[in-house]
């Protein structure tokens, strides 16, 4: 939305879903490839890693393995119930006004910020206080931190992404009468790697989908980090763990 | 805040803690009784079992036994950070002035309950529909509620209770050094039920308190409806749990 072509920019901008973002991508890939590319792996972090499942059964025949981590298929309801919570938080700051906002929405964007590090990480991570493993001295320096980054950020852009987010859902795949069904044509070698204590992506969901997917292995990471787990960098006992999974991938 | 002597209204109503709400408790009974009355049992849920839990700490005296539920004795680190963040959903709305508010602060008060939402509950009891128990069509029609429902609020009644809430903490009380040396002093006997999918109130930290205190038993409420098991009515099976410690601490 921030950076839109005129007529599409701001508020005005389309609804996207994964799939058009794996399209997009298959456009670039077929540009610069021509088109008998193949991809030994696709993986990624949360959304990331929805794109990485989307990527498996939006393009079936291009794709040998995925690692999705720190997420799920589909945008499960206590997922979609939590991003609600966000996005209602950003939008109580009437500088919002219905995403044509002339100055930045500041106090929305920092509520959103502090309303969202609840849920990136665990009840653990709190207790134990790993948070001074980033550098922070207090929760406080930690909620700080989230506010500002977000203050960095575009709303539109951020309420676009998290609209997509939402909108994940294997079933309305060409085709496909449910989720099992959209899942049974997965054959994408695939290593599921939820984070044990993630708050919205649940370990729960993930062996669920995995389940329904005909060459899939769930490999739970073991962490205290919540979704931040699977963050780039953060965690290195977590990174470790994503990466093994990457070698077992591409060593196949 | 909303009903305080002049002087003490709104934003100007001073600091309550748990301590404060007991103390306040124990003059009533002392008016209503004399001096000499005994509880045989002090029971809550959320909030109200934090209050139980400080009626033995701060009069052991007085109370013979106690069954806190969905709840712990102090506000732990996770905890306070999910409150900051529906505190900033409220806040982030432009009426709400610190407090000094001519209007209620409308957009922040449906945002504190569209964002409390998703901690209220657990995630399987939305990836089960567990709202259609309570009447619901869909997940919208649950979030309009809970807007609704804090709009029928005062914002800084609301946010009274929370800054009582967040700052719990046993370890403060007249002469204990630590969280420990507090509970250790917790002689009624307890059931100590803290929800098996309670989001913020979790078990691992009800059990840590558990283990501190010389005559609690911690019997988990075994419910997929997260903080919500407790609230009085909402789920029978959860609340034959309770009724069943209770009657276990009165019999004896």
């Amino acid at each position: 939305p921030s950076n839109a072509a005129a007529g599409q920019q701001g508020a005005d901008f389309p609804r996207i879903t994964l799939t058009d973002n794996v399209w997009a991508q298959r456009m670039l890939l077929d540009q610069l490839f021509g088109p008998s590319w193949q991809l030994r792996l696709v993986t990624g972090w949360s959304m990331g890693g929805m794109q990485a499942l989307h990527w498996a059964l939006v393009f079936p025949e291009k794709v040998q393995s995925i690692l999705p981590f720190c997420c799920t298929a589909r945008c499960w309801p206590h997922n979609f119930v939590f991003l609600e919570g966000v996005k209602a938080a950003l939008q109580a700051d009437s500088a919002w006004r219905g995403g044509r906002y002339t100055q930045a929405p500041e106090r929305g964007l920092r509520a959103f910020g502090r309303a969202y590090a609840g849920w990136a990480y665990s009840q653990a991570f709190f207790r134990n206080e790993q948070w001074r493993e980033l550098g922070f001295t207090s929760v406080d320096a930690l909620l700080d931190y989230w506010e500002l980054d977000h203050l960095e950020q575009d709303a539109n852009d951020l309420l676009c992404v998290l609209a997509t987010w939402q909108s994940a859902d294997p079933s309305v795949l060409a085709g496909a009468s449910s989720l099992k069904d959209a899942l049974a044509r997965l054959s994408a070698r695939a290593i599921i790697m939820p984070s044990s204590t993630d708050l919205y992506f649940t370990v729960e969901d993930a062996r669920h989908e995995a389940s329904l997917m005909p060459n899939a292995e769930l490999r739970v990471l073991e962490s205290d980090w919540g979704h931040c787990a699977g963050g780039p960098g953060r965690s290195p006992e977590a990174m470790a763990q994503v990466f093994s999974a990457m070698h077992d991938l591409l060593a196949s």
